[in-house]
């Protein structure tokens, strides 16, 4: 298919961080991210200060700030976890959203030349995605490919894309059972691919490298209670995933995965993401096909109005395997009344749009 | 996950080509073909002789020896028309088919070696599949990488893979409008992937470059009615794509697509293409709704049980599109009853194990 260049998005995009721990990142971005504003959601003790270097455009919250600004409802937003950063999304007022890891560095490509992963984000974003059937040769509005023989012409057109999700070289993304199985893993495997994500189908959706439209989807991109005082950790990625998958596929929205690859410095102590991990590991045997099988009722025309409904699910066929489900259905319930508090104009309009 | 290379399958598969026109097509593949049996099906003047060079083992069928075989049964075999091919997986007594077509070449992977197609399909065939959610990582069975943090354990054992379906540089399967349209473009992207078609997700099937397992999904893979005397042309692949990706659905079996790659050297005549496919592009909007609706019931519990339930359902709703869908889905009976006539022992075994 024919495309262009993403135009430049400097004032449509926010770009959100959980916490930066290493100095050098900022650094290492620093031609890619410099023209956005950045939003840092500071997830550990507010007291200690994160130094942001000179030159870039940023908001830091630290846990006193989202407590003043969201009062009781900050309940919600999880603490020392970086699962605080979809407080970020709620407070940004742009259109789209990029978040990354603060151990994630520029990648190369095969030729040696540095990836932006950002503007790939946007190609991905601004281009229609393609649920309904799939095209072997991957992304058909990428340069130089298109629909396959066969691929029927009504749905050519596609429809838009919420979500793009962005990979890793270096250290992959594995959960500790596996991390521990395979200490020296490594990706290295360069695959030059952007694909939509088929309608019906769940994927692991991780937060390391991920854009989406706010507009079309924010109110989904909730990620949890995690960290403090909660039973699991590390599922907050996944869960906003499930959840935002089975509200794009009932809005018509689509998800696309892959490129742009960005390198991922560091594993995590497998030891420590165990502890955190284990309950999840049960508990999404069971979640998965909670929902594979959920069905929104079609008066559920907003992403707000398929949270309220996801959550009343959530409390009353996940509650029944721990308690905590509840807790978290009543804040999902929280983070829409919060999101809805902060973006008052967002709420009434269908699909976002 | 932990990988080995896949075992020699000589004894084991049968390459089936529909026709040879070009000499220069077996010489190529002399390196990686030599070693295995070769099933050529002619498709057109059988009083034309296919010359065979020498060092291969091979058999010949032209119309003459399919009616001689099949007798009237043989009416289920197009004509003139590569769809022919499908004789040839119902004669052979192998478990694996590997069907290429003579325009296709040995490709060469970003290194510059020569890539062998053969192998890279019976690693995915000997590997399992994925259908039942999504790996951000592509084949969790290649080299070098796993299922990411957030894929169920329980899924994680996969399915059998019945069919392998592999891809083409240089000239893109485009359909005829799209080669109209974009007569220069050339498909120059080598993505280094293998992945599993979801359950529940239709693709466009191309037979230029596919393999599959002839005991789990044979009796599926039938070609249709093309070419002489037929409305139509070039959906002889899309229609046992379909086909087959309902009844791997409903049986629990797997679809791949992706590496390996070959060289397509030839972009076949835009304009006879159209003339061929024209009917077919109105249909498939009807065709494609018909196929994502499907359900077979739970009595289908071999390939040929599903296929005869499919070939009701394709008269009695596709048979208002047009009377070609009435005498397709008698066909489709008159090649089951030809496949068990040939292969006796396969229609007693569920799932075809």
């Amino acid at each position: 298919m024919a495309t262009s260049n993403p135009p430049p998005l400097k004032d449509d995009l926010d770009i959100v961080i959980p916490t930066i721990r290493n100095l050098d990142f900022l650094e290492m971005w620093r031609p890619f991210f410099q023209p956005y504003h950045l939003i840092i959601v500071q997830d550990g003790d507010p007291s200690k200060t994160i130094k942001v270097p000179n030159g870039f455009d940023y908001d830091l919250y630290n846990r006193n700030d989202i407590n003043k600004i969201l009062g009781p409802k900050a309940s919600c937003i999880s603490f020392k976890d970086s699962a605080c950063r979809c407080f970020g999304y709620m407070v940004s007022k742009k259109k789209y959203i990029f978040t990354i890891d603060d151990d994630c560095f520029v990648a190369k490509d095969p030729s040696g030349k540095d990836i932006d992963a950002l503007s790939q984000h946007i190609r991905n974003l601004l281009h229609p995605a393609t649920p309904y059937f799939f095209n072997t040769l991957y992304d058909p509005f990428s340069d130089g490919a298109d629909f396959v023989r066969g691929y029927p012409f009504s749905l050519r057109e596609g429809i838009p894309t919420a979500v793009s999700h962005g990979l890793w070289l270096n250290i992959p993304d594995y959960d500790a059972p596996t991390q521990l199985v395979k200490p020296r893993e490594r990706n290295t495997r360069y695959v030059d691919a952007v694909m939509t994500i088929p309608k019906g189908t769940l994927f692991p959706m991780c937060g390391m490298n991920l854009a989406f439209d706010r507009n079309l989807i924010g109110p989904a991109m909730y990620f949890g209670l995690m960290g403090d005082g909660q039973p699991i950790g590390r599922y907050d990625d996944m869960w906003a995933g499930w959840c935002v998958k089975v509200i794009c596929d009932h809005l018509g929205l689509g998800i696309k995965t892959g490129l742009p690859y960005i390198w991922h410095s560091k594993a995590s102590n497998p030891f420590v993401n165990l502890k955190k991990e284990y309950k999840g590991i049960f508990w999404q045997e069971e979640i998965i096909p909670f929902f594979q099988a959920i069905s929104l009722p079609k008066e559920c025309t907003t992403v707000q109005l398929c949270y309220i409904e996801l959550s009343k699910q959530v409390k009353d066929k996940l509650g029944k395997i721990d308690p905590y489900f509840v807790k978290l259905g009543d804040a999902m319930v929280t983070w829409i009344e919060a999101w809805d508090e902060l973006n008052p104009k967002d709420s009434k309009k269908p699909n976002g749009k």
